[in-house]
């Protein structure tokens, strides 16, 4: 590569990185996967618009073949690769084999329904939707009933999560239905490639391929698993700290998709069974997962989904009658087969719909399997336009759906949407807590256009009642005021701390004063435990201390609450959600 | 790319991953240079060792053209380029500031006197020290000039924590006139690499170069260090926790990566000069810089290090004589040059020539720098080669050279080191302290070939006269025994802990039984106040509770030493360490 291909490789990295984290944090502002968001970015930047517009630009940045194209190719193949290895490890095999029979009933009905109605609409239609040149009568409907058929663990997870759902029996069989659900989804998937693959490097036969996958599956998750946890302690025991796990982990994920790839599926089989087999591991520790998973998921993740659109036109793709179809049979099925699992396994009914809502998001491993097929040749084009679009559709209904048959609003209230600039009150200088409840009163009065005396003395008769000191210098003084509409909340930094007669005897350093209206009794309830969640998982909150700015306090309690909010066996994963 | 070179893409990656980190963490075991070892990964699969007993792998692993040696050198400049990200964010400026006038002393005259020497040296022999065929009357000179002049900051601080300097006046000043030395050096040969870019993409004249170079470092220590800062403030508050900042961080990387490779100099200043800016930032939170700085040190950097060696053939370009006269021109002048400046500057002699040790040590920085020039064909294979050696050299002879001008002998005795999995007690069902001391005590009696009741004895006396439990879980026991001829240190862990009647009443659930010798009591207490420093960063050790092997436990303590060692403002970079 000469200079000018560097300076555009740059260019097309940085282009391809800054606008899809861009758009993934704007569509996750609005509750929408960021995945949708960073697809977006790269529709933006692919013939869809930025070559409409501006075809020298998208020509040089984004060119189809040379030396530019190699290297995007490769690093989104790379990207993909070891997104993979991070989503296997969310995978926790141990949830699966808990929730035994139930889990396995819900998982079982959930593929055999929409690998059935998808089987049959791909063996009967396979012109209308659009079978690509590479497909074979058989291979053609195995796909689709595949693809109707897989889940998306993240987003399961994160919408059970959302609707307060995670920790529940219910939630964990959702969980561990959908674990089993992928497992099986993914190595049927594995054995259609190897089944259209002359692409395989050593020309194996259909039944080869089929027993290899299965085989590296079995040794991943058994002998493999075991020899990764003894690695694992070897080089925790001499090497450098952290970083050996991190390039062992690499190292092997590179192995694993060399593997696969050369055995005639994609690399990325490799990388997740690896995954799973890593993540089973109790010696890798938070540290490690956590800087794996920001890496890939900021770095690497994006890469892929914004090159997905980089070749395509939407215009000339998108099929609305075929994407309604998909959309249609994908839904009934996985609707209807996991909610019918559900009933046989003893739910009630809005229990066993719930769950097939849950079970319906497709979110980006649907992404993924339908851009493989794709450049397999498997489908064409607009196909895979279809099967983008119900991916999306499925996530975002999977958890108002789910909500809507439980009849279980969200609940949450959090108070830090009623934090604002105007009521922080940074390097508090107050001798008790009478002069913290004062000062923070007013401020709150002048915010709401209340008679800050009238505040004052509302939140001074409840202190005096029992003191709002909670523990480890949090102190969350409140009042009821009739007047108000709707809460007003304001938050002091006092570094020093302030004495709230706390049950710990630690001085508050921050202190949250919480006003109500009188009608709403649940409210105050609520905000006042939503507010207690931030000391958690913290020592102490001496380290709030040196805050002085509300940017910074936002994103300071914005780790609390991640760190409060992330349960143990779940993804962390905010790539996909 | 076909399947085929997917398939060897993820194998040389993996390959070359695996070895080099093998080899770095072989080397860093035996205290030299992580890079040292990466390097030599790179020789065994080049030409070197690979190319010769096994052509065909080599030939297929890490091709000279096609797809796979297009997308190896795209990779290996992308991973230069975030290293020097890294790089970059270790640079403190305000230690530049601070040190003031004795450390712009220190560090002009570390740049002129190795300038001079080398600047001269290149004139009047051009080709006995090999210029390449690029190398134009002026460019070759400079170029070698700055070679000799760098030093590399990482290194500098790593030698001066090992032997205790770092937070000292000496070692802030040594620090201080590292950055300011750097600074000017990479200026300096961005210019140069200007200066013969007949690559420039836009083609620009040397006066143009030097003036956008100048430009782009003035305008990122000033207003882009402003404007990052205010930019990281937004992303904190709108988008997601940390990978908001790392998507940014990495973003801007490649913008100023494309910028400067476009006016003519190579990618990796700008984004050296990015880091600095950024680095600055006190919004980027420890974790966000771990984050970066792991993943890029143990995934991107191995890659480009063992990549330096792939294409060159050692037997081939080494040549002794040259590369004796390069070692000896570099230490010469750098030596006597910082040695000089320092003097003065006010300091005695020993300490002026400790300085001119310190600074001596060249390390990763100088080999990115000779890769440059060579591939830029400034210079030659062998001069390269020679250039890698002396790197390697002035890095080994930096710390024992600073000891020997100090008379400051490495005297940290660890306790770690005394260690065995044979007195490692995990799970102990114990009552009381005396029970925990008496089973210890045994435990290491047998290890020592001691009598059991002797050493029990001699244990309890000391612990009756005043308690062994230190603070936060931790109780050290420890007794004087004639006989021993080196200390013997029992690790015991109690789950349910134990009372030592430490200050803060916490039970102890980590004890640490030490025993010496009567004969030297410095040891005694060294080996006390070493394994008390575990507990300086914890807020206790109830986590060690669920240790129950000997290798989680020597990670454990890994972990420990490292958050206790990591100095505020220097580089925790382990990479070229």
């Amino acid at each position: 590569m000469q200079s000018f291909d560097l300076v555009l490789m740059f260019l097309a990295f940085g282009t391809l990185l800054g606008m899809a984290r861009f758009l993934g944090e704007l569509f996750r502002h609005f509750n929408q996967p960021a995945v949708l968001g960073e697809i977006l970015a790269g529709l933006f930047l692919g013939p869809t618009l930025l070559g409409r517009v501006w075809p020298e630009a998208h020509g040089l940045l984004f060119p189809e073949a040379g030396p530019g194209a190699i290297v995007l190719q490769a690093f989104a193949t790379l990207a993909i690769t070891l997104y993979l290895l991070v989503a296997g490890m969310e995978v926790d095999l141990s949830t699966l084999w808990r929730q035994g029979r139930l889990a396995i009933m819900i998982s079982l009905s959930g593929i055999l329904l929409p690998f059935a109605a998808g089987f049959l609409a791909a063996w009967f239609f396979p012109l209308f939707l659009g079978a690509g040149h590479q497909a074979q009568s058989l291979a053609f409907p195995l796909f689709f009933a595949t693809a109707l058929s897989i889940s998306s663990l993240p987003i399961i997870a994160k919408t059970l999560m959302d609707i307060d759902l995670y920790r529940t029996d219910l939630g964990m069989v959702i969980m561990a239905a959908a674990i089993g659900n992928d497992l099986v989804g993914w190595i049927i998937f594995a054995a259609i490639l190897g089944m259209i693959g002359q692409e395989s490097t050593h020309g194996a036969s259909i039944g080869e391929v089929t027993v290899l996958v299965l085989g590296t599956a079995i040794f991943m998750l058994t002998l493999g698993r075991w020899l990764i946890n003894r690695l694992l302690g070897l080089v925790q025991t001499y090497a450098s700290w952290s970083g050996g796990v991190i390039s062992l982990a690499l190292t092997l994920t590179l192995f694993s998709a060399a593997w696969t790839e050369w055995i005639g599926v994609h690399a990325l089989f490799g990388a997740f069974l690896f995954g799973i087999a890593l993540g089973d591991s109790s010696r890798v520790r938070k540290h490690t997962r956590v800087t794996l998973e920001q890496f890939i998921s900021f770095f690497f993740a994006p890469f892929f989904f914004a090159g997905i659109g980089l070749h395509l036109d939407f215009w000339q793709h998108f099929d609305p009658l075929l994407t309604l179809v998909v959309v249609i049979i994908s839904i009934f099925g996985k609707v209807v087969g996991c909610g019918l699992g559900g009933k046989l396994a003893g739910l009630p009914w809005n229990q066993a719909w719930a769950i097939g809502f849950g079970m319906n998001a497709r979110g980006a491993m649907e992404i993924i399997l339908a851009l493989l097929a794709f450049e397999a040749g498997l489908i064409g084009a607009n196909l895979f336009m279809a099967l983008v679009v119900m991916a999306l559709v499925t996530t975002a209904i999977s958890g108002p759906g789910m909500q809507f048959m439980l009849g279980h609003k969200k609940n949450r209230l959090t108070f830090t949407d009623f934090l604002s600039a105007k009521t922080f009150v940074p390097k508090m200088q107050v001798n008790d807590c009478w002069e913290a409840i004062e000062l923070l009163s007013r401020v709150a009065a002048l915010q709401a256009g209340l008679d800050p005396l009238e505040v004052i003395e509302a939140v001074k008769s409840r202190e005096e009642t029992m003191s709002t000191g909670v523990a480890k210098g949090l102190a969350l003084p409140h009042g009821r005021l009739p007047k108000l509409k709707k809460p007003i909340i304001a938050l002091g930094i006092c570094s020093q701390g302030v004495d709230f007669h706390s049950v710990d005897n630690t001085p508050a350093y921050l202190i949250i004063l919480i006003l109500n209206g009188s009608q709403d009794s649940g409210v105050q309830l609520r905000l006042l435990a939503d507010a207690a969640r931030i000391i958690k998982e913290v020592e102490n909150l001496e380290e709030v201390k040196n805050i002085t700015e509300f940017s910074e306090l936002l994103h300071w309690l914005r780790i609390q609450r991640n760190k409060a909010g992330v349960p143990k066996l779940g993804p962390t994963n905010p790539q996909q959600a």
